[in-house]
């Protein structure tokens, strides 16, 4: 069977608009680090006492953690397995067995486990007939738990962009809301740390989640987690137990993380990177031009719509083609897979395949010629299928 | 600080003897796989209905995690973020608030830290007078625990091989002792999975934990947890809260795992050594030929001791130089670094900086030429500082 072990070349050979891979494509310089840091304990080489990940010097991740807390305007950060180790490090910190946890209606389900896991208990907050998460919602929600279980929330954890849509959120005014009722606020940075600008404490933050893999240009998995300065406390505390027989104690370890965390590949990928992703993220207002660029073409084609907020804020994008392309594939031998042939033979790969109903994509990273090729693929193919196409 | 990322040619210009990197260098094969499997969620272009990793079957991820039960025994595996991520799957989903886990008192840090973040308690067994975990002892804490608390352990967790001293441990029998107390017994095989033939059935096991960082040839962080049927149905248990709003229900996802881990290079470099890591089991016996010739050659200098057991029966070996190379430290102006610099000079790395006293080392995965150049090696930098060597 490894034997089979197929090259994997979609980024060479294709422009890829996976909705969850454009932000976690590698940087040439995480490629290269990945060659030589690829073996289990790689970044151990030169771990000293106080022997802990987030101390070591050369590499030198000490300052590359520091870097992070100020990229994201945050007191502390640390690199967790990915964001839903992340979600789960907060949840288990801070809840008791029941405690209820406020989450969006299109919160991904990673966050729902890491709540269910920590025995404790989410609700969703309703989103709006724009699907966004109204300030009002989450105050309404608040009351609405107040009454129906007598207490209040635990915490209230919002995406900063949604997986479904890509809609960004009002997370400030939604940070206020929580602390007029004195709830701590998680803002889910999944799809924006590392993609677009942030700042934890002009969000009013007390603790962000984001995810090396899905927007900072690292293998999976990696994450950080970063809190504000009131929560680091008990995040990062140390063990409390002694050994019964040896008296040992583990008093550097931070025991919500279990130590040491992400000792490879994953980190040295997100560290490489990091100079690139401080960088791109300046050249946020450029990707939103380019995906306001496609979608204005791609709704010349008749019967498209795009379901995401207009216009668009976020390169995540989820569109319904059930009036065009859909109409096509239920007369097409290859039924939706038409579609998804047509883009391929174009060198387009990444919407899911079969996709002619509703489906997303995400033109994160892509270059303007990439953009306007993407955007004449689609008019071609509708052309081709005999759908009309607005001039 | 990230231009001046400094290479790694750890594996290609020297020999490695770290205590805990031996088991985790790179096959060439996941070497390869790493720069194209690179990609965050590169394992995922595949991924469809229902939509969890361990049914991926291109990569044929699904046949690998079956492969990966048969080749150690048991029931079910799943593939998680690294040991001591299996360890507090296991931790949370077993256990309640306050309930106690009898460790060994040469048990790693990350599994303590795994209980109490679980809000479980660690009591230690104590080893024997040859550093070894005896089913007596294990009774004896058991009997001693039901006494104190009033209640028995809510489970049994001791490693295969230790990482203090590389001491083979009876677990075969101590898995005996705790199902006579109806205790499950939790097999720590950070130290064995990959490295040496295992089979949980035999051993009795109720779970297996294994580092693919450690002893699989793969990249951080990765691990294995394995579990016989009974467990099976506990740790891969789905969620059981709806949405109560939108309704929607996480069926097929697994709680404790927060349904996928490892989406990218740590996995595809599990997978890649695999074919290999089956191959290398077989040749354990060589394995252990090789560290005996080793120590045999170390033994002959004047004042040298094993502190793990022997004859060995893992790579992974503990000894003393204090009154051997210390006392040449003791005078020299570089002090302990003195032996590190002799060693590198002579190709040689991996043991801790500046160490003379009591200190590891590791010979898993060297040729028979690289272990009589490192038992030559020592013999020659004690002979050049006028200490004895029999002949």
């Amino acid at each position: 069977m490894l034997k089979n072990l197929p090259p994997r070349v979609r980024e060479e050979e294709y422009i890829n608009i996976d909705p969850i891979q454009r932000g976690g494509v590698l940087t040439l310089e995480a490629r290269k680090a990945l060659i030589v840091y690829g073996d289990g304990y790689s970044l151990c080489d030169y771990c000293f006492s106080p022997f802990r990940l987030d101390y070591i010097k050369k590499p030198n991740i000490a300052d590359f953690i520091q870097e992070l807390a100020e990229f994201i305007g945050m007191e502390t950060v640390r690199i967790v397995r990915g964001a839903r180790d992340g979600f789960r490090t907060v949840m288990n910190a801070l809840l008791n067995k029941g405690d209820i946890v406020l989450v969006s209606s299109l919160s991904h389900y990673s966050l729902c486990l890491a709540i269910e896991a920590s025995k404790g208990r989410w609700k969703e907050i309703p989103t709006d007939e724009k699907n966004i998460i109204t300030p009002d919602a989450v105050a309404e929600k608040i009351e609405e738990t107040k009454e129906k279980e007598g207490t209040l929330p635990k915490l209230v954890a919002i995406h900063h962009v949604d997986y479904q849509f890509g809609n960004l959120h009002p997370v400030r005014e939604i940070a206020k809301v929580c602390h007029e009722y004195d709830i701590p606020f998680l803002l889910n940075g999944a799809y924006t740390v590392g993609i677009m600008p942030i700042n934890g404490k002009e969000i009013g933050a007390d603790f962000i989640v984001g995810s090396g893999h899905k927007s900072m240009a690292a293998p999976s998995p990696v994450g950080i987690l970063a809190t504000n300065e009131e929560f680091s406390k008990l995040i990062l505390r140390s063990p409390k137990i002694e050994g019964d027989i040896t008296g040992r104690k583990f008093g550097i370890k931070e025991v919500e993380l279990l130590g040491c965390t992400v000792m490879g590949a994953p980190l040295i990928g997100l560290l490489a990177s990091f100079p690139e992703v401080k960088e791109r993220v300046k050249k946020w207002d450029e990707e939103i031009d380019k995906i306001n660029y496609f979608t204005k073409n791609f709704l010349k084609i008749e019967g498209n719509k795009i379901l995401s907020e207009m216009p668009r804020k976020h390169t995540l994008t989820r569109v319904d083609t059930r009036k065009s392309f859909d109409k096509i594939a239920n007369n097409h031998k290859r039924k939706g897979y038409f579609l998804t042939d047509e883009l391929k033979k174009r060198g387009i790969v990444g919407i899911f395949p079969g996709s002619t109903k509703i489906w997303k994509l995400n033109t994160y990273g892509l270059t303007w010629k990439q953009i306007k090729y993407l955007s004449d693929v689609f008019i071609e193919i509708a052309e081709k299928y005999g759908i009309f196409v607005e001039n």
